[in-house]
């Protein structure tokens, strides 16, 4: 495994090519906006680097028997599957921003059953290319950013039927040496903290539209592939050098737009190439996998959001009001909930033909439909208890201010033993996870990350089993079976 | 095990005291208002002697290796308690109502723990004891009624505070031979299908209301023990001799007041006398494992509920409409995070001293207080989707009547093809479970049992490590520990 | 006006055809299923006249300039349509039940300005006979039931497309004095305690369904109608003869089938015969007009829930529980906000070209949408304050028991000043509302009455004006209003 | 009246002196953090040029009979309270932000019926001093910004009982000519948009805080007065030059702590000295007409929301797809819940002993209570429409730059016919709204603004009338009223 330290010099020798708020950036690694995210990346290597979560953050590889970092495991058991949502709870804990690694973590699980079942059915053999990927993978200790949601253009329209054909990443030349590709791949979260990028199909395709079904693996600063930085809210507070108004110094999140402008992809990294109709249970598996995910990540995060309101609370000298005692419960009891559907996804989880487990995909899209509204009502609880002055706070360099930062420290104080920095700085983190950045990875993610509601609620009618309850139903009132 | 025959036999053969309404009865079995009730709770013992439910309904014993019906085991395993949420659905499946049989399964499991745990401690043989009732219980197949809810009256006073000393269970004599107990239990479940009682305080004592520390079992048929039959919403309507109106005709539950008359208790059955500093762990345990049950039986209720929703939108010839698939879609939703809920807490089980398997507290109170909302919220549809004429149809006689029945099944005719019967059916069984004798079980026990929705607010306040997220809220903000 | 003697004597003169649980019965007035409902009709009469209330529950005729009772008046004003909001709440208070009258106060300021559009546009002259009709009406103090309902079978099909003809009310044949009708209406809200009905159709209709686009009265016991009575949940309580269970001894509320087997109305009773183009304005504004009413008949009876809630924690010692406190604020909160919406819809009204006061048809629709889901909210709220002993009392034949009673008394005693039997009584009147026979006014009736839930909502996206909040959009966000 | 012109003159004349990020500023009115939040009070002095507007933008004076902008006037009746709901949708759909005018057109409003009360019974001629101003302003169509809410510090001790006296404004010397005070006032909107502050107590006073209960007048930049400007989410985009990541390009909103460095008030502006058993009455018509306005802003940017959130399904198109539509329905009914609580309020206002009109109190506060629900889910909704890519799409400066501004237009465009610029700037629109700049008005304001939800929820439990509520339970019950 790589240690922290590693994983950051590994990346620096990427020659990534980034578009920043219009321009062309080196080294995106000591960018100040970016920084922060590359950290939380890090942080999946440092705590894998600390005996007290190994348990959690390590695992043994089944290809090789060693020990290796849990984002580049293939779950063998239901036991597997609730770590792993265990340890992205402890990562959302300790970063309270997304640390990105998921997305490839789950992608690699999906494929690997996938292209399985495709190479018994087709005769292809994509499995094996995929195990040679993932034993250099889990070798070299990689971020391998998974990549899924296309462009999409006009909603109503399928792939081939947009007016611009590039809408959707497809193949456009198939060579003796490999395939070349086009396209984009929107809100890549961690891309450019990631060293490889695994490509698949975004929706379930069909004949017609067999060129769109395509997914490999290419080093993420490969030729032809270049990114354009997703802006955030409060992002250039980043620049402005302080500590304070940021909320989370240390850490936070990113999303990219990531472009193939012709790129060629060499044979041994394609792992489905045209075969449209193993498209859909990719999608299905990889989104089921990454809906488990939010039922850890989130809740991590949450954690800290209770904690920073409880705190708000203390500083106010409001922590006896029982009618906000009364919210931090429903707080704790909503993450709690998102929790239990996160665990109970994967301990219902099974094994596919693979050998790799799934999780029980009705729960899992239980979970993240959950995910959809909880932390939403979270956030609203923390803006009640933190008080209008989360948003009218002046700046910390008014705080730091020769004159004026008496008078700061003088109203801004909550109970007197408690220094009025202490206080901005809890409503600043308050801010970043309901407004600021990290607010991108707690409310617009949780809302559409690894799919957008109705994506879960279309899944939860077909796994619903309603059939199967008329008929439980008719038994009670007496109706016969057909009737 | 018993056959359902033989548990119907054995009820037979007790010499219960029950009033109902006025009058005294005799073998309640047998009597319609009760004979439902009856009916769930052999379900028990059916559905044991059916192969395909035998993994779920059935457990080894610890104690003697021999099979037995799951309602008599201690846990021995997570996966065992996992078991027990599927059994539970698949009961609530099956009979649409609260089988009742529960409260003794989760009262066992919990005096198993405290006493092992009080005799470590304090040096008394209560587990010992306890043993011994627990291996007849097993051989026999025996359903015991878990007794828990005193009366309580005047909630802003303790036990020894009240205007009257009998409004909680206490001892009013110390024998050799024994105790003797006075007071009653309130909102007994299942009472009249048992063969034995458990009886356990209902809150944490003090040192002052020692001597309503007190857990014991009786014969449900003891000398100075009798009934009073609760009243349920549309109880009499199974005196009218139909099978439509009724909702649900094979099934149902019971409530009563179980009074004490000055019952001698022989030492052997007394589990805890007055050792008031355990009586919080076993309020807590029991409740624990209750708020649990509650993640399996009243999902299965709901997956009924779900089915015959969906079924009167189909004789409605309404199902093609968005809407009513969404409405489906969200009950299911809120059903299985309940599922969830109760599957999460019992995956993330650990053992304790006694080697039984206990719930995560947390997780468990968590699933309880959802349970006092979903199910309301899933009635709530559910009375949408089923419109109007589940409150203004006619009764069944005039659906038979000679002249009038015509009519009847003209008017009330949905889509052409399915008989006027049918639907009068399925919306007669979603009266049931949202305002007859079933809403009973699925909504008011949802809100109470095993604890009022505050108490498990408390219980997550006291498990939710507030602290711990304080810190975790302070690391990220810059606040050193003891900021 | 009618004194409420005089209303309950001219019932009893009236030759009902009435089937009650398969008996043809006589005197509806004064069957004891059937009283309540009359009972709180008569409340109408006996509040109007009362000095105290006469200002809400009487106006000044715009016909003849005669005080009349409210419930016969069309609305002069915005303060008309306010009065009447507040009347409802009143009744609503004082008979905790659905008092039945206002589905004909609806329908005839419906009828009136319809039939004068209509007049105006097709030289029909249909407001002249209204205005006859009306004129009687206000004279005698009639009730009149608004009929609009029909069976309407398969969803999927309109009118003439049903298997069925008859499944809408039809016109039959046209004669020269007059039409014949054919069909049933459903759900009918006190059809046996008015003395006329007024027919309306159910829906919009086309060309194809014109002999379905019928409005006429006709004296409730025509030759020809007659009414198959609907069961309710605890119906039966009535007859047992007490006045404890049953929750509210004096007031209730009833829906019956209406069958017109082949009835003749009389030209001058007619007021449409086939103008389908007019069937839409006359149900949208009748359900208008009636989704405004429940933000006045549902706040009083939450008025008594929140009441009998409050009681109810005062009776178990409980009034000081922040929890509980907090409960009730938030039912008194929802409650004002189904209030709020009420009197909105009704201060924004408008004046009709018939000189009519109409409601904000966006706000009414909004009033209603709320009423399906706020006293679902209040129910489960009380029932939380309520406990679980709602649903496991005991029958007041054991609290009256020679034997018995004492023992009732003892343990179901809450507070010791309070005696239990008012204990008791709160809690059935609250089992009444919640799951009784006025859960089918409070519930059921909350969620179809005036139409289904998606009813409203195709309301209100037909009447938000999305386009022009679009335009608002447009310019803030500097797109031209083209874009 | 001032024309718009004339009012952003008048306030170049001032001589603020206002703190920014650590820099003291000069002319607030140019700096374009400020800029836009001085746009939205502009925008009520030109809206009330417009002849389409003037019905609701002006009123008489009951003073003078003049014409004089509705923000300057005493409410005479319900019908001004009603259009003063109405003037405030307007501008929150033509702003889409806070436009900070209400807050004085509230002050004044109380100020004027408390003073009078308090001459009456005190002998003292506040009411009169109070007149005199409120001449001047309308005459000189002053922008005042009322003061309410002090820094509180430990929110457990009363004002004086805080380790520091200044954390509420209090007298600090009596002299004959005038007071002068110390303290502050935070989360001031409008601030350094206003000609004048109005300041008054922000809770009641007991005895010991007499010194605390002060009211009074003062120019805005006054000596000794200096202001901090609030940070808000997102405020350096405003520096960034460009128009569409702003999402807001010409309104806004502000906040900033206003300090009192010992400030001479001159008699003649003093308001209340001392008289602090006026101050509860004084806080609580001012909170209930300010939660009154909160029924009228808040909807008019929701309509601004729900416009933007179409427009972004209609670009993506996606705007046949019912699930989409259904949110949209969901958006629009909460929005207009919140105006149907402002307009009840308002309709049901009433008249004080001074003539002035109140609104009913009860419902004011049931409309700000529902303010701190419905725009967060109505955010939510949106957030659901727009999809991810309003938080993950590049900056402007990309769109615009020369190379990769073709990736831009050509990946991120959403139906073929609408320029991707288009959907950049609605999905910017929405983050501003969300969580940008105006989200501090739309969210954290609509919590906390006017009082923070508990404040509402005490006044609900005062104005509940719970014990009459306990008397209709007891009637119908058939509990004697003294049960």
């Amino acid at each position: 495994m790589k240690t922290a330290v590693q994983y950051e010099e590994s990346l620096r020798q990427l020659n990534f090519k980034v578009y920043l708020q219009g321009e062309l950036i080196e080294n995106p690694v000591d960018h100040p906006i970016i920084r922060p995210s590359m950290n939380s990346v890090k942080a999946t290597y440092e705590l894998a680097e600390m005996p007290e979560y190994e348990d959690l953050m390590t695992a043994v590889s089944h290809l090789t028997g060693n020990k290796i970092n849990r984002f580049c495991h293939l779950h063998q058991s239901t036991e597997d599957l609730v770590k792993k949502v265990k340890m992205q709870r402890l990562l959302g804990q300790k970063t309270a921003a997304c640390f990105q690694r998921c997305v490839g973590m789950d992608a690699i699980n999906a494929v690997d059953s996938v292209t399985y079942e495709m190479d018994k059915k087709l005769g292809t053999n994509y499995h094996d290319r995929f195990n040679s990927f993932l034993l250099k993978m889990q070798q070299e200790d990689w971020t391998v950013d998974g990549a899924m949601t296309d462009p999409k253009g006009d909603r109503g329209l399928g792939p081939s039927k947009q007016a611009d054909p590039d809408l959707y990443v497809r193949i456009v030349e198939k060579r003796d040496d490999g395939i070349v590709v086009r396209g984009a791949k929107c809100h890549q979260t961690g891309a450019l903290n990631s060293h490889w990028i695994l490509v698949m199909p975004t929706i379930s395709m069909t004949q017609e539209d067999a060129e769109y079904a395509v997914s490999f693996v290419a080093p993420a600063d490969a030729e032809g592939i270049f990114y354009i930085y997703g802006r955030q809210s409060c992002d250039t507070r980043k620049l402005e050098g302080g500590d304070i108004d940021v909320g989370n110094k240390q850490f936070g999140g990113h999303e990219a737009l990531m472009v193939f402008d012709n790129v060629f992809i060499p044979w041994e990294n394609v792992f489905m190439c045209g075969e449209y109709e193993f498209s859909g249970a990719l999608v299905e598996r990889f989104a089921g996998y990454h809906r488990q995910s939010y039922g850890g990540c989130k809740v991590g995060v949450g954690d800290v959001l209770i904690g920073a309101a409880a705190l708000a609370a203390d500083y106010n000298g409001a922590q006896k009001a029982s009618h906000l005692k009364d919210k931090l419960i429903e707080m704790v009891h909503l993450n709690e909930t998102l929790y239990a559907c996160g665990i109970a996804c994967s301990a219902e989880g099974y094994k596919t033909a693979s050998g790799t487990y799934l999780i029980d995909l009705l729960l899992a899209n239980v979970c993240k439909q959950n995910v959809t509204r909880f932390p939403y009502e979270i956030a609203r609880l923390a803006e009640d208890i933190a008080g209008g002055l989360m948003v009218t706070m002046p700046s910390e360099k008014d705080l730091h201010h020769p004159v004026i930062g008496k008078v700061v420290e003088k109203y801004f104080k909550g109970v007197a033993s408690v220094p009025t920095e202490y206080r901005m700085r809890i409503l600043r983190l308050i801010e970043n996870i309901t407004l600021g950045t990290a607010a991108v990875g707690y409310r617009t993610e949780s809302m559409h990350g690894a799919g957008s509601p109705q994506a879960q609620r279309i899944m939860i009618a077909r796994q619903g089993n309603i059939a199967q309850k008329k008929e439980l139903a008719k038994a009670i009132a007496g109706i016969p079976a057909k009737g």
